[in-house]
């Protein structure tokens, strides 16, 4: 049978995409992973378009430096700019997290009234919202930009009174607009989600694409027989551009116990 | 009489500093300035020291090649991390921001129980507390990074719930410690000022040095005959490292009537 022993590389702006880290390494744990963290330059939820796509491609490039045999952009703001520019550009395949957010999306709603809870740049680039006119023009979409989240999530405060009212303060407007469905289309999200629930009303489903993502991802290396057959136990590399404790502080947030920073077969690194 | 017609250069990670440069347009309403933010690389005050010297160096260079007589690193991380290198290997004079800090709070206070507001990584260099104990072995030093402030600035979420509650997680537990004085040694924290104010007991004094910086640098442009006495309007130039639509909205919230972004002597270009 055929195999592929070169690794999946996962690139976030910081942390956040360790959430996609996880699923990946859960629901393939025969793969090699290499991670990058580009914690040296974020956030990228407020910078430019331009600035986001170069960043993103300096980091791609960082990546397939060690030989991946496919990359997934584990980060909604840099999937929402520049990932046609890199699936272009680049001679492996290339995944997102925004088509698998979408996609989590409509299937989880009835009404079609959905809220998109995104950063700024994410929510300007207008990616969810033009997904969703083109699969159902009817849908009444509430795109809202919680850039104040990213921070939160940065310094750990997840269950504080801050972050109950800072998310009173960005979605206490949807609660008369009856939707039943919001999307958390952001990886550091799912961190606050205790008071994201708290914000919205009770019947309204909160959906995250990691576990899709992952999905999709095992679907078409399995199809493209690309998967590792091999036997020996997978390496798990993480690399950061900025040398911070910060950076392995956070990552034990992230990662569950199901990836020990600790094994032998882990390892951490900076560029 | 000498003169010196060349521009001061004024450095921050972001539009923070621009709360010194008002204060040197304000004193100084002859010279020309050029501003430089390093937005697409913002916020510093989580990055690493390493990383903070070599963003700081390079925008340096960036304000050198536009002939600048004096430079002025308007941002507390900045200054606390690469003040010393800038001065070793710049050939023109550096000023930063922590002396004067240093300095409004030496004479603010009167029982040295003093606390430092301000980012992590200027917390963690420990600058301002090893400037304080050289002078005043005795003086009980509480220093607190409040890294969400510059978040909420950011989002200029400045006179908010949010920043109240922000405010009172991190200044809560000043509240028994009898402080007499309190250093916003950020130049985001001004912003917050209201939030903060609400927070610490009323006898505290809040400083912060922009006034002070501006003055220092006043009085060494004087002593050095490096003044510009050229009577033409003088020109201000705002540049950003990031071409984002951010910068020039924020600038406004930092800048006062009393520079018009909009006359014909200011301009506001990209790196």
């Amino acid at each position: 049978m055929a195999h592929d022993e070169r690794p999946i590389g996962i690139f976030d702006s910081g942390v956040g995409g360790l959430t996609v880290f996880q699923e990946i390494a859960r629901l393939m744990p025969q793969e090699n992973l290499v991670y990058f963290g580009d914690t040296a330059r974020l956030p990228y939820g407020n910078k430019s378009p331009d600035a986001i796509v170069q960043y993103t491609m300096e980091c791609a490039r960082f990546l397939l430096s060690h030989n991946i045999k496919l990359l997934v952009i584990a980060c909604h703001t840099a999937s929402s700019h520049a990932l046609p520019i890199l699936q272009q550009s680049l001679s492996i395949p290339v995944f997102g997290v925004v088509q698998p957010g979408f996609e989590c999306l409509m299937q989880a709603t009835r009404t079609h009234r959905v809220a998109i809870l995104a950063t700024t740049a994410t929510i300007s680039s207008s990616v969810y919202q033009n997904l969703i006119r083109q699969r159902c023009p009817d849908a009444v979409i509430f795109p809202i930009a919680c850039p104040l989240f990213v921070a939160l999530a940065e310094e750990q405060l997840f269950e504080s009174a801050a972050a109950d009212l800072i998310a009173e303060h960005y979605l206490q407007p949807l609660q008369a607009e009856r939707i039943d469905t919001a999307l958390l289309a952001c990886t550091h999200f799912p961190l606050l989600r205790k008071a994201i629930e708290k914000t919205l009303p009770q019947n309204v489903k909160i959906i995250e694409p990691a576990s899709l993502c992952a999905q999709q991802i095992q679907e078409f290396l399995c199809a493209s027989q690309l998967t590792n057959q091999q036997s020996s136990v997978p390496t798990h590399h993480f690399f950061a551009s900025d040398h911070h404790v910060r950076f392995s502080t956070l990552a034990k947030t992230f990662l569950s116990h199901s990836i020990n920073p600790s094994s032998p077969n882990v390892v951490l690194g900076f560029q």
